[in-house]
């Protein structure tokens, strides 16, 4: 099968092997993938990963239990080991034993098949299309903020940053009942908020030290820099929660964080129930986030076209091509 | 009166004019005042402060309304507007427009008198001597801790630092029922606490990446450079407390935070009334963490001796000297 693979730094479309049916997994045939920035991080070396790259997407299962093979699916990308303190408490995302698919020694969906444990599988109802199901990872990511934080509704929240994963986040806590006031460099992503009714503004024109502090700071910027503006943004005894993750490491004035008891929650993966939840009764729209849907046999040019400062999100047709 | 006086970075005991009684305010006759290490910290610039240091410290009132006068006193040391939404919420220890004693555009207790509002007096209970009240601040600001945590019985703690304040944090965390491993580099101060069963261990033979990881760090070493080691200290969605302010900028990885999902808190000041009642029910010593006394006319001199590594608690006899 085609794969777009890494090694060192090295990207490249690859013919591999199929992967093989083993016992407790399913062999999915990848039909949508989503690229992530998370993604273009590790193609310059980020985890030093190498494999097969590309951890969002959907297809239908190939080979596995009968009762799973021909469903549309989408799978968790942590593979845990099931048996740790960490699996035992609910917490296999945080297995220190896991694979993550695309990310940490397991192979990942800019492929034509992907090998995933059975148990990771969750099945996309008929009413979510191919391209909406690719979004559910991301999604799921964006509803881990509100699975963290609790009750929400009616919190003056901050969303900085307007890439995929902040309108994501926005539209999320939007929902949820909170004030949300999304901050981007990007007209055109903030337009698909502003659309729905979402407050938004130029991040040229967003001073934090002009602005009411708020309860709730989201930062999905995905630059470290940004990291001290956030925190002016918070107000004393609010909550900032870090979405970026980058492999810069920057000098940072923590005396506020302890001056203004803030609490700084990190946020990674989610769960995706809520998210397949939410795509089906059409509360999140993501269909205004594609960009452009690119065959597996221009996946280069694919994360090429990503790593574009202000791109949506693109897609890859893992069987076009 | 006799004060010790700071002004931009020159510190010096000067004579002042004794405070004069304003509407809703007493003039504390000053006993005891402790000296900390945000002092220290101010003495060289930080917050920029002009005025009498310290901000530790209890005396008796010498003027105020008279169901006060001739009470022994301990001060909160955030004096808040009283009137914003901060204080509305009774946040008022993170009020706007507060002054902070000693730190912030109000005089400290490094002198024989300081006028305090009447709305942040309690009165010490006869069972705790002059001494032990003096610590009843860095005991609140201990307490802390569990006030913003909630329940931490059970949990596995681990406190970074055998300071002042590293040694009330772990009898507070140890008390409310934690399993508290403390790691500092003194032994004296260790054996403080290993003498009321905590379990301690010396921060050359901790290595954060042999040991399990905690669900709960508190990083009070007072060096923005543990920050990195304490992050390593905390399991996945566990919590790290941040009790140390320094003026140091380091560069940090914040990847862990959000790959692990670790909660940073800030955590300052705290509640005066648990940590009265400690003292009283004898639930927590203090007693042993003191180095010398030193008479107010040698303040400038037991701000040296607090400077020194490993010192323990220096206290200052205002009215001595």
């Amino acid at each position: 099968m085609r794969a777009l693979c890494i090694d060192g730094s090295s990207l490249a479309l690859q013919e591999r092997a199929t992967p093989s049916l083993e016992s407790g997994r399913a062999i999915v045939r990848m039909r949508i993938a989503g690229v992530c920035k998370t993604d273009l991080e590790i193609a310059r070396g980020y985890m030093n990963f190498a494999g097969v790259l590309g951890h969002e997407g959907m297809g239908e299962v190939a080979e596995g239990p009968s009762e799973w093979v021909g469903k549309r699916v989408v799978s968790e990308i942590n593979f845990a080991c099931g048996n740790c303190p960490a699996c035992e408490q609910n917490l296999g995302r945080h297995c220190p034993a896991r694979q993550v698919m695309g990310i940490l020694a397991a192979d990942g969906t800019f492929a034509e098949y992907v090998s995933v444990p059975v148990a990771n599988l969750h099945a996309v109802p008929d009413r979510i299309d191919d391209e909406r199901a690719s979004f559910i990872e991301p999604l799921a990511a964006a509803f881990e903020v509100v699975e963290q934080l609790g009750t929400v509704a009616g919190q003056r929240a901050i969303v900085l940053g307007d890439g995929k994963l902040g309108l994501l986040v926005a539209q999320v806590l939007d929902e949820a009942g909170a004030r949300v006031l999304a901050v981007g460099h990007h007209a055109d992503h903030l337009a698909l908020l502003s659309s729905r009714g979402i407050e938004t503004r130029e991040a040229s024109e967003f001073r934090p030290a002009d602005e009411p502090r708020a309860d709730l700071v989201v930062e999905a910027t995905g630059s470290a820099a940004a990291l001290a503006g956030a925190l002016a943004a918070t107000r004393p005894r609010g909550r900032l929660v870090l979405k970026t993750t980058v492999a810069e490491h920057l000098p940072i004035d923590l005396a506020p964080v302890v001056i203004d008891e803030i609490q700084i929650v990190g946020s990674r993966c989610g769960p995706f129930a809520p998210a397949i939840e939410a795509l089906e009764s059409g509360a999140i729209d993501v269909a205004g986030l594609i960009e452009e849907k690119f065959p597996l046999s221009r996946a280069e040019e694919a994360l090429e076209r990503a790593a574009r400062r202000g791109s949506r999100k693109i897609l890859i047709d893992c069987q076009d091509g």
